[in-house]
């Protein structure tokens, strides 16, 4: 009964991070009953994020311009490192740290292939000139622990304290929907590695 | 920090039903990481859908053709109405049910302001000549029940039998995730209005 094109605006859905079936069949329908403007209006915020949407070529976090505003903005001798740009987002809600970051785009996963020049290693390491302290914030998980320990290994010959967010933070969970309240903690009880 | 293009973004998955503003981030997210071919996928599957697909010219149901499959196939003296073309899903995976179907596009509400005049049911009434049964499955909840008391009284008296979902369904509860048993129960147990 349902037709190739549904069948594609489904698969379509499926695509978006934690949609299993019945969500993207909803989806689907919805967008089907949506009117022509708000279809074209959904349409062109995707594309308009595509096309204006880079990585800050300092931190690589998406922004708009060059250099994000944070970079342009903040103390550069304290970098804090999260695996991925929506990571920043519950610091910035927490308020109160004025450094900058860095984004790796990934975490070390050798399981899954990914090697220390699949994520932004390399530019870190570019960026220690006058840096104080690199804060670690990858996922308290098996890989992101694994790359803290990597980037501790290699940082801390270069002279740059390396700190890993402590307290707080409960194994197995995500950066992502970490609290202020639990961050605020972890990033005042941060254990140099 | 966040900018004006990831949150029009943010703003336009909020507008598929039941995301909240975190998955509606989490999408956007995953939008802006997706590789160019994905992301065109993805809008041409939108499209596409939106272009080709319309109502079928007797139920109401989407379709690319002008009759849809069931309605050309089926055998029309036995019509089954749902409110959105989705209701009719679970039907099809259940199976043995022959009839066709008629889409209302929406449920009577006085207090939203859906009237008689809002939803499909001149186009059900047009469709009676030579059917022997209509068969009401509108959602188990206020709007649908009222909805099935109206049309029992409109379809009644020209002489046309009228049944309503019966056992099974739970009161609150909506068809569009009825299981196949449950639905199977309904059917033989459908009650006459």
């Amino acid at each position: 009964m349902r037709n190739e094109a549904i069948n594609r605006l489904i698969a379509a859905f499926r695509k978006l991070p934690g949609a299993g079936n019945k969500t993207a069949m909803r989806y689907a329908y919805s967008v089907l009953k949506m009117d022509e403007k708000d279809v074209q209006a959904f349409i062109e915020a995707i594309k308009n994020a595509k096309e204006r949407i880079k990585l800050c070529s300092l931190c690589g976090n998406y922004t708009e311009t060059e250099v994000c505003d944070i970079c342009s903005k903040r103390d550069k001798t304290v970098i804090c490192v999260v695996s991925e740009p929506k990571d920043i987002l519950p610091f910035e809600k927490m308020g109160g740290f004025n450094g900058v970051y860095h984004v790796l785009h990934g975490a070390l996963d050798f399981q899954k292939g990914v090697g220390a020049d699949d994520i932004r290693i390399k530019e870190l390491i570019d960026r220690l000139v006058g840096v104080k302290e690199v804060i670690i914030a990858t996922n308290p998980d098996i890989s992101g622990e694994l790359t803290a320990s990597y980037l501790a290994n290699l940082i801390k010959p270069l002279g740059v304290k390396v700190s890993r967010l402590g307290y707080g933070l409960s194994i197995g969970s995500e950066i992502e929907y970490a609290d202020a309240l639990t961050l605020q903690r972890a990033l005042q009880d941060r254990k140099e590695l």
